[in-house]
């Protein structure tokens, strides 16, 4: 169901509204009252008669009009009854302000509730909010600040705290909002339902999402993902250490994932992370604010040589690219500044220039086709009217007939704060610090890049054995294992469309030699029994076995050792393989991670994944495009291209493999684990040398 | 000579002072006698009589009492003579405010005023500078903002532009500073003599930096590391990236060296390097207000679980221990908060406590000795009275017995700013962002650490041979080679009692075999000519020579393939080598920083350092407890300890041998350049395998 009437409702039940200051109820209908909202309010309490000028009723039941949302702000026990209530009366949404379940380790009656409201229809937001704000149709049912300014930027929040508190912020910094919403418990609502319904909202331009925990990771990323490409999303997700993860859980009762798995995952989806609470703010400012650029190219006009060099280093971090055609650069912006100036990027205009010059060259900025975007860097000096400079950078802004992203970074002091202060309610997004400009830039970009590149996404539809896949699967079941045999998790693989090295079981000497004719020497032999589990440690393994002779001796030695370690373990046989030549070794992951289910991670072999942790991850399925750039991603990728005179590798078909490897982990659930190591990149080719599976646990 | 008349003059001259409002000269007069300066103040200027109510001179010459600082505010023609009279006048310091030197490419006259200056013994400032403020003795000699608030931080600056804006936001801000100077083109006083002043200032507690460039790298760093034991320096260094490198060089003209080697050097003193303007000034706030810690414990108090993570995230990322005796916490913090607060670290007082609850915990904190540091963190809520809050935090801070550290996050709106401002005003450095709150104790414990740590560094007194070293550099230079032979560089690291496989130079078949015999099978044989520098690949190298047949064949083959390939090259024979065991490669070079002089690298060999890029650097000499942190530097490091069954490492002979080339190096400035590639570190000891010296070109 649709979450309109939770936003836009035309009639409001505040159940525990109250006419005693300070009570909760008091602040909701006061604010609800007081910020405007133009439907019906009924007031119930079972005590009074009369509030704030409004008939009060005991329940309710006892209004006669339709009501479409309902506000609970009632002790913990009393509030089952009044949900059902709020059912059977036909109410749309129900918020439930208080506290008192599943935070405090009830998720019991917090389940009786949802289960209550998915019977009549209902949605509930909540428990444990603080309400919620919807600006266009001057909604405020919060116990927080009232006068939210109009805007166009969305806040969600899980944190009741922080909530009130930056929204407060707001309004000392004139941020306008769409929408406020505190989404608690989310025991029914979550943020990816609140995505699918600010993502359509015409009043809303970007959206701000403060994250503790997911509960349906996958149901947020889909929605991200459709969110993304109409506006941007920025979180906070904290809980990025293992310590602020452990305060997390203990906070909100919702499991933290690994903080490197949220990275890849918000990536994938194209929401920007920011690294703090002001940040987020900046950003989504700048992106309410901000054209869309048209290009990368971007100028950088400054007064002051200094700051025009950290705002350089700051955008070669970020990925900024500044316009560097210098002839076009001197031959349009040279004739404009004094002698010692500079007309490469940085323009410096030098400290001796007026607000006028800015004037000048910020119009011409804005004309020259060649400019996709403006970062305008001041530092206070006396020769330069602070105020005026603020007015011409408005007044050019808005009057520039191809409308570009500019921000202003002012280092100053008083005067410069009154400009700052200026600019940012005139829709240019301005900073005291250089680097702060070219970050809220780079977020622009970023997003900018992401709606661009990825707009027509779809599955890839993979070919794969699933009745094969599945009698193997449960085969191992029928036994009780949860671990696959070697062979068995090579022929799902096979099933899959996976190019593996040749292998038979054998159970006999005579199996072993007729295998091995077939598929070549040289081979490698294994040990196949679900009770070894360290092949190679118990000499269990045999490598580059040259003819019938060594395959003879290496059989027995094999056997003989497995026998005498293992005399109880139940031995399948000896896997004969082909042997695969030299390449570069890799290991691919697949797991199931608590808040998005299977991902996938890469990374080369050996002391790579395991001594330097050089490792990327994804959440699953991705295609190969986003297989190239998972390889990007590690360090140590410059091995696949060659190093020491080596070939370069294949790395489409690695690409391929992690991809075909990604969408088999997602279409086959029962397979919790894999890992697949060795994967052998070959200059032609991939093969998986190794894999070890497992079943989820039933 | 000292610096003492330019920040505590007894009388000053504004040579080119002016009446007329709005030029240079004007404007620094009015600021001298405005902002309450006590000495004799002498206008000069060829035209006027009286300026500003003082009688005005034509030339310093005409002034009949003594004069200590003369500041030249004229065309850049005119200064060389001006400062010639200064000279003839006994004038102790000139700032030279003046530009059209070095900055535009004459750095011809800069040295003609230096030299004019050292003759008379004077110190010049500048030139193209704004000048110097000093608070304690009412001295603002700048055309900066006038009123700057007295205070204890010393804020240096090279860029104009910056330093003026800056000076401007301390007042907006309440900055307290000690002294501002600005040292345009360092001819003369450069930061190093600024830092050794302001090191034994008894109005100075912290030092801020900006810097573009250095002069003198490694007499800055004496000069830093001096300071850094008794006050914190505070640095920007901007150029960070290869394009803001280049910015920076068309700016100052002055070289920046490599941004790693700058971090690398930065540590190794002490001094703190800052990402951004913001956050210097706001560490220098901190690190001027607070007290020192007396450990490592830290504890934080939170009225908002969300916030709490946020900053333990902030903690665990930036070094930070939180303390974790949760049995201790309980019992101490337990009775103090509400019922579902948690009395773990951090101190959960949740959203219904109220400001007194803030007061009793953080008295209590303050009080506690366990408890060494305390973060406080508030989100604005309704039951708070913000005001009292931060009057509370005051008063407790202001009547602790025992000091601590203690900063605030408050995030707010309007009373929450008033709050943040009141707080910084009396002393308790607060922030809106949690994290900007934890950055900057992160500052003062890194301070801290340094300064309590490494308070005995003393040079190290290494044996070499001198004499030896010497008399092999010579005679390559007198066969014209900047090139050492490999025996030649072998030979001058034994000098240095450097540990190095058995080696002889063979010139025949039969020496070689001499020499094998003496040395021990298996051997190694290289071809040595300067005329052949990749030995290997013309088959220059033979390893693993079992006994005297296969000597011979080596050899001659090694002589043929060198022949056929270089029939010109001057063969000077084979060296005979001691083969060494399979260990861990190491690389070690040593080179020239165009800013610090001799600098040590050190990698893993191979892909470590080629592809990953994983290397350290520091600044020579270096002991071996420092050779033991770069070794930490690295992501390899790992390696070393034994990965996948091998034995560890001897790292602590690995860490002997850093030192010893790093003096080496540092001791023999005509080796420019040197490669230890490899040395292989086995479990017992290292052995250098391979090294080229390049000598300075004369």
């Amino acid at each position: 169901m649709s979450l309109e009437k939770l936003f836009i409702p035309e009639s409001i039940a505040v159940i525990g509204a109250s006419s005693k200051k300070r009570k909760i109820g008091y602040e909701i209908l006061e604010n609800i009252i007081e910020y405007g909202y133009k439907g019906k309010v009924y007031p119930i309490n079972i005590n009074e008669k009369e509030i704030m000028g409004l008939k009060a009723y005991k329940s309710i039941l006892d209004v006669k009009a339709d009501i479409d949302l309902a506000v609970i702000a009632i002790p913990a026990k009393f509030v089952p009854s009044v949900v059902l209530e709020c059912g059977k009366k036909g109410v749309k949404a129900v918020i439930i302000i208080s506290s008192g379940f599943s935070e405090i380790g009830d998720s019991k009656t917090e389940t009786l509730l949802v289960e209550i409201a998915k019977k009549y229809g209902m949605r509930i937001l909540g428990p444990n909010v603080f309400g919620v704000v919807y600006t266009p149709h001057c909604l405020n049912a919060t116990f927080g600040p009232r006068d939210i300014l109009k805007g166009n930027i969305a806040f969600v929040t899980q944190s009741g705290a922080i909530g009130i508190a930056l929204m407060d912020k707001t309004r000392a910094e004139n941020i306008g909002l769409s929408a406020v919403v505190s989404v608690g418990n989310k025991a029914d609502i979550d943020d990816s339902d609140l995505l699918d319904f600010l993502k359509d909202d015409k009043n809303t331009k970007v959206i701000l999402l403060y994250i503790e925990g997911l509960k349906k990771g996958r149901k947020f990323l889909e929605s991200a993902l459709e969110t993304s490409f109409k506006k941007p999303i920025i979180a906070i997700k904290s809980g990025r250490t293992e310590k602020g993860a452990k305060a997390a859980a203990s906070h909100t009762g919702s499991l933290a994932g690994s903080d490197k798995v949220f990275s890849a995952a918000f990536n994938q989806v194209g929401i920007l992370r920011a690294d703090t609470m002001g940040e987020a703010f900046e950003w989504a400012r700048m992106l309410s604010l901000s054209p869309i650029p048209k290009g990368e190219r971007c100028l950088i006009i400054t007064n002051g040589g200094g700051v025009g060099v950290l705002a350089t280093d700051a955008c070669e971090k970020e990925g900024i690219k500044l316009l560097d055609d210098y002839k076009y650069l001197e031959d349009t912006f040279k004739p404009l500044i004094p002698e010692f100036g500079s007309a490469k990027n940085p323009i410096d205009i030098t400290g001796q220039s007026r607000e006028d010059s800015y004037k000048i060259i910020l119009r011409k900025a804005l004309e020259e086709e060649k400019i996709d975007s403006i970062i305008i860097l001041y530092c206070e000096a006396a020769v330069v009217d602070t105020d005026k400079f603020a007015e011409y950078i408005i007044e050019e802004v808005k009057n520039a007939k191809t409308k570009k992203p500019v921000v202003v970074s002012l280092i100053g002091g008083e005067k410069g704060e009154k400009a700052l202060t200026k600019l940012n309610k005139n829709g240019v997004p301005s900073f005291e610090e250089p680097e702060r400009a070219v970050y809220t830039m780079t977020a622009l970009y970023k997003w900018w890049r992401f709606a661009n590149r990825k707009k027509s996404k779809k599955k890839r539809d993979i070919m794969m054995d699933k009745e094969k896949i599945y009698s193997i699967i449960n085969k191992a079941r029928e036994e009780g294992r949860l671990q696959l045999l070697e062979q068995e998790a090579k022929d799902i693989l096979k099933a899959c469309g996976l190019d593996l090295p040749k292998y038979k079981l054998a159970t006999t000497i005579e199996e072993a030699l007729k295998a091995a004719e077939k598929i070549g020497y040289p081979i490698v032999l294994k040990i196949v029994s679900e009770d070894i589990i360290h092949k190679s440690d118990i000499g269990g393994v045999k490598v580059g076995i040259k003819n019938a002779k060594e395959l003879k001796n290496a059989y027995k030695e094999i056997m003989y050792r497995a026998k005498k370690r293992y005399p109880k373990a139940n031995i399948r046989g000896i896997l004969v393989n082909e042997m695969v030549e030299k390449g570069v070794e890799i290991i691919v992951g697949c797991s199931e991670d608590p808040q998005f289910g299977p991902v996938i991670m890469f990374g080369l072999g050996g002391i790579y994944v395991e001594v330097l942790k050089d490792v990327a991850f994804r959440v699953a399925p991705i295609d190969k495009e986003d297989a190239l750039d998972m390889i990007d991603d590690i360090k140590s990728y410059p091995l696949l291209y060659g190093v020491r005179g080596e070939k370069r590798k294949d790395i489409n078909s690695l690409a391929e493999n992690i991809s075909l490897l990604s969408y088999f982990s997602h279409e086959i659930p029962e397979i919790v684990e894999m890992d697949v190591n060795p994967l052998i990149v070959l200059e032609e080719g991939c093969k998986i040398v190794d894999v070890r599976m497992t079943l989820k646990e039933v």
